[in-house]
């Protein structure tokens, strides 16, 4: 493997941690990667927890990071709203309801989150009434599903996809795998696609969306990565390894003799 | 319009009824037609009111029918259910929990129905996850949405379609547009699907699965037809009425002068 990486890109869930845990050998490999002195984002689309209190979370978890390296998909959306000068409804976790703000009486946009164990029918439907009124629909995320503790569980993009079935629309997505979410980590570190790498166990999200972008997408066999991702149609990983700790490794291997 | 009719399917909401009111001249018009002797089946796709109380509902209504003329999604669920021998796990409307019976602790099938307001994210998990280990997703229908008294609603087709996405997955639908739910109701009746026509307001459901059966597709104005329903690029109906009862009057005209 020959690579010229001036930049990482790194998901959290799955890649660095499940849960409250850290993977094994993960705050360590994170220490080398600094060391190392390549510029880093962490991407994520985890939308139940604010942006506060997953960086407070990762770093009860040993993880070194700053609060300014985390890029959220709850994040991108309400840049969105504010760039475009919108009218949001935000259906979203009451977790991460302060940090996008309030919803407008008289909106003009839909904006779906991960509503997780507070996903209610009333929401859903006055989202649908919306949507074949002609208002536009944002989504987070199109996830399919993430690893919980106990196993993987439904994420958001079951609602996204619902609702475009039934409203017969098409959802903007703001986090992973949407190219304008990436093209923002770019920006901010100054480097070209070509010259960044992406860590994730998103097979759609992070690496089809990396890839997409230009990006290499290198895939971890934890979190919800399934041994069936390998054979996946249309989606071929530049690398897979066994978890993050392997990927940088190698990554650091090839920036030394490449 | 030159027909040989021998029977006559009939969908419920929003062809004789919305909510609690029956249509103006729905009443009379089932009357004219109960006089000319045709046999009718009913067939609803609506899963949150047992077929008691949808009976008990259209009687009040002032709708002279059997419970046996009845056909819902839900107990075309059961009885596939029952057929095949299989282990349920029930999702459905509380209302019609007692109908379809206990659900069994190690499941091996996720039978959905509409649970509107009383949906879950952890009844939907629960689903996933048996889904994502290889149970099979039976599915009472596929609706987009319904026409309630105060605007269109969100249908169950949400979230089969949100499980599909997510579960990677197809489920087999057992009320409309499923053929085998056409054919029972064209044995009960003993007659041919080139002798029968359904009437119903749902352009997918109705007229789409009655087509693909070999059934005359009738579509009526009312309940959830929408203006564009005409320009549907692939369902096109063998006629259309402002309502059930213009099409009873044009169905008996044909019937004597045919």
């Amino acid at each position: 493997m020959s690579v010229s990486v001036k930049a990482v890109l790194i998901d959290l869930a799955g890649v660095l941690h499940t849960g409250d845990d850290a993977l094994p050998g993960a705050v360590q490999a994170l220490e080398r990667l600094r060391a190392s002195g390549l510029p880093l984002r962490f991407l994520t689309n985890t939308t139940r927890t604010p942006s506060t209190v997953l960086f407070a979370k990762l770093g009860r978890m040993g993880f070194k990071l700053q609060p300014a390296e985390i890029q959220t998909a709850a994040l991108a959306a309400r840049t969105l709203v504010h760039q475009r000068g919108l009218r949001p409804l935000w259906l979203v976790h009451p977790d991460i309801a302060t940090e996008m703000g309030h919803s407008d009486p008289n909106p003009d946009v839909v904006v779906l989150g991960d509503m997780g164990h507070f996903t209610t029918y009333e929401a859903l439907n006055r989202a649908f009434r919306l949507l074949m009124q002609g208002v536009p629909l944002l989504a987070m995320a199109r996830n399919r599903y993430f690893q919980d503790p106990d196993g993987l569980s439904l994420d958001m993009g079951a609602f996204v996809t619902g609702l475009e079935y039934s409203a017969g629309v098409r959802a903007e997505i703001t986090g992973k795998p949407a190219r304008a979410f990436f093209q923002a980590a770019l920006a901010e570190l100054g480097v070209a696609a070509s010259e960044t790498v992406l860590i994730g166990d998103d097979l759609s999200a992070d690496i089809g969306g990396a890839q997409a972008a230009g990006i290499q997408g290198w895939l971890v066999r934890t979190g919800k990565y399934r041994p069936g991702d390998e054979q996946h149609p249309e989606i071929k990983p530049d690398a897979i390894f066994d978890d993050f700790a392997a990927a940088v490794h190698c990554l650091l291997e090839a920036k030394t003799t490449g």
